[in-house]
């Protein structure tokens, strides 16, 4: 049997083992609903406390500032929505940048449908935005910024701290909302210390559950619930929790950040020995910053003459997992935004591979993957040409 | 040590075996992303597949028309939101009963300050809804009624057929929306033959982990997101698939409903020898419908002179865990709409004790409660008139 070389780390994770044997406990033992009085209930409702205080120390805030909901899109979702519909009547302004996830881009759309106006700012070849350009857009009527902490297609890492100084210069009324669903994890991220006021992240990228996300709201921001119920978690998110998830959530967030700087130092070391073993091998461009510029866990590699969708399934065969694109949307092909924003030709946007690494990888398993590539592509791009 | 007995089933309940099982392969081994074109993501697609064949082939629909979501509030939101909004343009009416749970009253709520006009009906001494009262306040511009299929506090079954077929007499393009979130997993529910448009249900109420919810949507209904992103779930709701509750959420209302007939037998028998054994016990009167009128898991009760906290409290430290109303809601403590709307007398309001059974309950769980209370009233009779 082919041993999996899994290189898709930021379309999913698989769980930590811990985590699950967590998870089990909580779904088998410590099953009650937090809202219950009885003691099965405040078990239930201990174990999110300290959920609550593991990401609150990573995060440096209070306990108090966090939300959990059920995917790094609804974070998104409640974030941009939830303080558009709050400032309603201050302002109708938002600005976004062009490389935004889906759950930002989409959510965006949605506000301009119902009566808000939105900037886009665009990127250079790198896939940064400037904070010049974003304090240039903030306007008096501005009410929030939404800007990515790391691109999920090429691991651009976006100047946040500068752009929230920018936006908070600008306008110290203006929102600052990072969607750190591919930085949180890979990145110390503070959100006193970087002007943000709303953060999201997601579960299903470090290692702990698929249906997890969280919201870190700064104290005095106003949002309106997108969702209406029962009224948990202050009224802000309904819906009974997700004990297990998120206790998932908080232990696997804890294993990486309590190693974070070796973690960070181990992917650069595996990001360049790929790069480095792919030296030589010809028509293989590398999208993004290079270097330790960006992420540690993102590669982004246009590959002349050959379809991505054929690479992708060739190295597939190898059982090396690779993603064409972000696989975040729907399996409906697209044209990534990312790409065709910092300018990559046309002719390589359709042939290019991300590859996603995470503390799971080893250096035999970029060895395998480049050692795929340089056996793969003279055959399929002497294939493709016929 | 003491046994536990665990009698808040309607608040929550403690996972299958078989489906944290099922859980732990999928987050341990097929943990891709089901949007990820390798076979990683293929093998998850293909859990979410089987996941909704089972569900389908439960509710008589086809795969097509089911979605899922993060919770039953999810459910409830998006199949009244999303008709209100998608059907804003022919009408702003909407109907609804006074004794629905929060995830529906509070929504109708917040549409109300959208501009909507919401009829709330009021129900019997039983908790029922009258056809003919629905029919009644059906108009031309009702876009919606919503009712639920089994009350959580006091287990009424909703004569869910009479309320559809009366609905479509008086206005086919009307859409019936059914909260099964307590009825699910307890009752077989026909969307087809009941006349129903849209149907929540939950996974922790059926021993499936919490953090999963499940809509039905009727071919041809309309409806608009109210999560923006990737465009998972045919646009209807964005987000990564959480495939192992998908899974585990399938598995375990596959478990209940392959042995439905002599599960509800089984319970009606639990509910009944608790009553029995109750009986001689003075000052005990029980609310909504007796027998099998209504559903087989709900048994709620009201105590002359015993406040329920307190009595909640004194079943715990026996091991017996219970309801003081329904803990659906947030912890602070408030009055029961259902029991308000019943008539329950206002001494009672505050006496009210809600017992909930699942297939993980015996006759000796009800025989140790049933004991315990003629143990406990007397003394905390006494105990309260001091």
């Amino acid at each position: 049997m082919t041993k999996t070389v899994y290189l898709d780390n930021s379309a999913t994770t698989r769980c930590f083992p811990e985590v699950v044997e967590l998870m089990d406990r909580i779904l088998l033992e410590e099953y009650g609903n937090p809202s219950s009085m009885h003691h099965k209930g405040v078990e239930a409702e201990k174990r999110i406390r300290e959920a609550g205080q593991i990401l609150a120390d990573i995060l440096h805030c209070k306990r108090s500032n966090l939300y959990f909901t059920s995917c790094g899109t609804e974070s998104d979702n409640l974030a941009i929505i939830g303080a558009a519909r709050a400032a309603a009547r201050t302002g109708h302004h938002l600005i976004t940048t062009k490389i935004e996830h889906p759950a930002v881009l989409e959510t965006m759309k949605y506000l301009e449908g119902e009566g808000f106006e939105v900037t886009y700012l665009p990127v250079d070849a790198e896939g940064k935005v400037s904070p010049a350009d974003v304090e240039e857009a903030v306007r008096e009527d501005t009410i929030l910024v939404s800007v990515m902490h790391t691109n999920n297609e090429i691991g651009t890492v976006e100047p946040i701290e500068e752009i929230g100084a920018a936006i908070k210069r600008k306008n110290p009324a203006t929102l600052f909302h990072v969607d750190a669903v591919q930085g949180f994890g890979k990145a110390r991220i503070l959100p006193g210390k970087m002007h943000i006021d709303l953060l999201s992240a997601s579960g299903h990228k470090i290692h702990a559950p698929k249906g997890m996300g969280l919201l870190y709201v700064r104290d005095g921001v106003r949002l309106r619930s997108i969702l209406f119920g029962g009224g948990q978690q202050g009224g802000l998110r309904s819906g009974t929790e997700n004990t297990a998830g998120i206790a998932g959530m908080a232990l696997a967030a804890k294993m990486l950040y309590d190693h974070l700087e070796e973690d960070r130092e181990m992917l650069y070391g595996l990001k360049e020995q790929f790069l480095r073993e792919l030296e030589g091998t010809e028509g293989i461009h590398v999208n993004g910053p290079a270097g330790r510029e960006g992420a540690p866990h993102v590669i982004s590699l246009s590959f002349d003459g050959v379809r991505s969708e054929v690479l992708l399934h060739a190295l597939e065969e190898k059982g090396i997992y690779v993603s064409a694109g972000s696989a975040c949307s729907s399996n409906r092909p697209h044209v990534s935004g990312t790409l065709t924003e910092i300018g990559v030709p046309k002719e390589h946007l359709d042939s290019t591979i991300r590859f996603s690494t995470s503390v799971m990888n080893t250096p035999e398993d970029m060895t395998a993957a480049a050692d795929a590539l340089k056996e793969l592509l003279p055959f399929l791009r002497k294939y493709t040409r016929h």
